[in-house]
């Protein structure tokens, strides 16, 4: 079997300790296909094919060999490159077969050298980051036309099935040793937490006496059985290999939405600037204090009037604001996650003009039937999803010339609390509009978080009339009286108090246990429906960052530590 | 304010560290209203009133006094016996007055000292006994017509206002002193995690920046605020306070559809042997084997036939088959779970007569309108829950002479895998029946898991069709092919297989980290939607207890151990 050569592969080849890829410092999510170190993409008319072929050398860090198409971070920062330039490069796509260069194996999943040499904060940073992945994987066939077939050429174990479990469909090849399988539970200790548990039952509805079953068999289960218990959708013959996944990259591309002979939008490398105290892009701008351990973070407005038709959408490509400041975005919320860790409270304000945001928002949701705006539209979607799962404090400040309107206004409306002066700053322009907040259609509906609502919907989670008297003042500036009665702001000081609140509020943040913030905010963020997201988010993430802190796990006799060493994990016996 | 002096009264008297209560022996769940230390009953017509007045030096274990209306297990299992007393013993009451003995304290929540000094495992243990309690307050309130009101005379901190809550309608006095508050994140470095954070924004719909705000202020809310942001229903001037509480349980007695006229039925001392290798009852018995690290549990069914009527329940009052089994079940789940926590695997058999098990079913649901037929219904469903959340390998061995059926097929249900033995055991008795199992109506509505699907609806998610061709067989006995096609158990192997195949089984099982065998259940048993409920259980317990283990609040510089110190915890500042 495949997976007793993983074990192999996987051994530790000498005594030599992983080193803490915690410690590396400003990890660049920024990557290209010229300088891909592990996937290969062939495009074929509107088919493109995947392919993992992991440098086994190649590991974001030393310390582990990437063997049997495991993966580290830096692998998995390719695959999310790859998944956006197919959505945003190449229209014509309409299905996308993910598969393996290797012989036998798909992919072995999260290389184990890797996680059992890592420090506890990396572990889940590296995992929520493959999870949203993942769940892009998803969003491209439900929104974007843009179908994800996973062909598993060979043995598809832990991670590997993961990664097969995100796609529409799900084919391995019959050869009477390939599987699926996930052998965490059984030779790990931990879970699959890359959505393996939640997406088994609650996706593909593999019964749970059976999925149970599944998840401790870790040599797992290939053929027609896998295909009877729906733990993947057909199982092909070698021979018909090549023909059948051809037959079925066709079929998918078939019932597309995307377009005919449209031109993509290339995405040009995002031109940044980094220092220890600051991150600049063109419309995003954060300062680290490494003191207060916050970040503000600025997001600019767009310097000109939106412009009249999707063309000009098509136009601009990668320079429409809302485009560029999305990508920005994302790329900042990254790179602080990952390299920022003490930073526990992100600090929002916005500069512009908030009706010519509302604007550029308006052309893209009248304009949603093109495919281009409905990327942009799609990509702010899962930019806004990152900052609800992310593990810090977000707290907005909205002040006078700030733009905290339609899209921009989400950002005050992730935030834990915020703040909306009252008046002016007397000292500073005391002849300046008031701050005004504005709603816009946007709010309403094409910006829904990972529990299936709105913000809105959620903060007015079983008001409906609350709901329905923000939704009558659409597109009308709201200072900070109008937007405190209607529940939009959580605190509105005046200039004499502005100063001593918000320094009090954050610092007090800064004073918390970082662990219980993360486990309130994680709580408040989400209150509402459950949907398999927020289930891996919530209920998986956190059962899986237990167990990883546990010496069970971890621990020098924990699994993690002694796989691959032929010695037998200690286990504290103590159900909790 | 109140807040101030729980500091004090919680602060550490001396240095002598708090007995671990995890290494107590067979902490007994069997109370009576005639022994309870820290609760008073006062009925009155249709209300009762439930004081509680905690005995500052009745706690489970020596080592911390429970000042200020702190509660421990010991407490919580006096209120559990309460609550379920209230619904059998009294059908006359519509409504429940929850309040304090104390002058100016409501309840100052779980002791503190008693957490910092207790194991892991008992910390995670006693939460989920008291969400249960709590949950079970609920059902009272939503399916018994018993309204649980809070009447807080003084302030409720942490688990007090959670255990308020838990109740339908919160009053608290208003005299500018008396306040709600969850002050876990700030002073403590947990969270309020007995269904705090879930029920303020998710029942309660607290708007979540504000609940983000009330969370981290220690000293909390009180007076018009609380009522104007949701945190309770109506504050009142102490002038008034009893009058406007005895109106408030009036109005709520209005409206309950418990009976007029009826008797009772007194829930006698429930008898019970317990030895280190074996636990026993009427109907249920448990053999411990600490060997192999599991629990054979049989479950007798009833000795005779049903009876016809309603009257005939009532007759058998607490001796009902399936009150008197339930009784009996709960009692052993609490007990193994507190106090056997090394035995990580359960092996549920039964044995009797099935059919007779469904006429026993069948009496209840065709009386459910009848209040105790309504009250053994809504028992069942609750103890069933419990097994739903044991953090314990379930299996079910259905055997010849087995009635896995209706209400105990359920057994089988909520088992993460079941074994069906196909034929007979020929060296045992070639010529018994072979086992069968059979579903009832029972199955398909009245014992609701907390996701708010039957077990059957659980286990058939996205298979319909599955569903109804099980539903198309209710009531005929079912052997093991044919209960096997219709997925309704896992195995089935023959006389020649089942042995070894089971004990492989439960080694295996025994082999794993227990740490991952509950995670991967606690995902696993929870297909589909999520509830107030299972939120609870599942993305709030499951944080709390990644933060529990966590050197911020549990090591010897965490926020638990210097509560009360004087000192500041010293945190790690990483987020993760």
């Amino acid at each position: 079997m495949t997976i007793v050569a993983m074990h192999d592969a996987l051994a530790p080849t000498n005594g030599t300790p992983v080193a803490d890829p915690g410690s590396v410092p400003a990890i660049d999510f920024r990557v290209s296909p010229d300088t891909y170190k592990h996937w290969r993409i062939a495009l074929n008319g509107d088919v493109a094919t995947v392919t993992m072929d992991v440098d086994e050398q190649g590991g974001l860090v030393p310390g582990y060999e990437l063997k049997l198409n495991s993966y580290d971070l830096g692998v998995d920062i390719e695959l999310y490159d790859v998944v956006q330039r197919l959505r945003f490069e190449h229209p014509e796509i309409r299905t996308v077969v993910l598969t393996s260069g290797k012989e036998k194996i798909f992919c072995a999943g999260a290389n184990i050298r890797m996680l059992a040499g890592s420090a506890h904060s990396w572990k889940v940073n590296f995992c929520k980051f493959t999870n949203e992945t993942r769940n892009g994987i998803e969003d491209a066939t439900a929104n974007s036309g843009q179908t994800y077939v996973a062909a598993l050429n060979g043995t598809a174990s832990g991670g590997g099935y993961e990664l097969a479990l995100a796609c529409e469909h799900i084919m391995l090849v019959d050869d009477r040793s390939s599987a699926v399988s996930l052998p965490e539970l059984p030779l790990l200790g931990v879970l699959p937490g890359t959505g393996g548990l939640t997406r088994v039952v609650d996706k593909r509805h593999v019964r749970r006496d059976l999925a149970d079953y599944f998840s401790t068999k870790s040599e797992g289960i290939g053929g027609r059985k896998a295909v009877e218990w729906r733990l993947i959708d057909e199982a092909v013959p070698r021979p018909k290999w090549d023909e059948v996944v051809a037959a079925r990259a066709a079929e998918f591309a078939t019932s597309s939405t995307r377009p005919n002979d449209a031109e993509g939008v290339t995405l040009t490398p995002l031109a940044k600037t980094r220092t220890p105290d600051a991150i600049g892009y063109r419309y995003v701008s954060a300062k680290l204090d490494r003191e207060t351990r916050q970040v503000a973070i600025t997001v600019l407005g767009p310097e000109q009037d939106a412009p009249a038709d999707a063309a000009a959408i098509h136009a601009h490509g990668v320079d429409f604001w809302t485009l560029a400041v999305t990508r920005e975005l994302d790329d900042l919320i990254l790179d602080l996650r990952t390299n920022e860790t003490e930073l526990g409270t992100w600090v929002f304000r916005t500069l512009g003009d908030g009706a010519r945001v509302r604007a550029y928002d308006q052309l893209l949701l009248d304009n949603a039937e093109d495919w281009l705006a409905n990327e942009i539209l799609l990509y702010l979607k899962r930019t806004l999803k990152r900052i609800d799962v992310t593990s810090r404090s977000l707290i907005a400040l909205i002040e006078p010339g700030s733009c905290f309107a339609g899209s921009l206004l989400e950002l005050a409306l992730a935030a834990d609390r915020s703040f909306q002066l009252l008046g002016t700053f007397e000292d500073v322009d005391p002849g300046a509009e008031p701050a005004a907040i504005a709603v816009g259609s946007i709010n309403f509906g094409a910006l829904p978080m990972s529990n299936g609502l709105t913000r809105l919907q959620t903060r007015y989670l079983g008001q409906d009339a609350d709901l329905e008297a923000v939704r009558a003042r659409i597109g009308t500036p709201l200072e900070s009286d109008a937007a405190a009665r209607l529940g939009l702001v959580t605190f509105t000081p005046d200039d004499i108090d502005w100063e001593d609140e918000v320094r009090i509020s954050v610092e007090e943040r800064s004073s918390f246990s970082p662990d219980a913030l993360t486990g309130l905010e994680a709580n408040y963020r989400f209150a509402g429906p459950e949907t398999i997201e927020t289930k891996i988010f919530g209920r998986l993430t956190a059962w899986q960052n237990w167990i990883f802190y546990r010496p069970n796990a971890s621990g020098a006799d924990g699994a993690l530590r002694k796989f691959g060493t032929g010695q037998r994990a200690d286990f504290d016996r103590k159900r909790v």
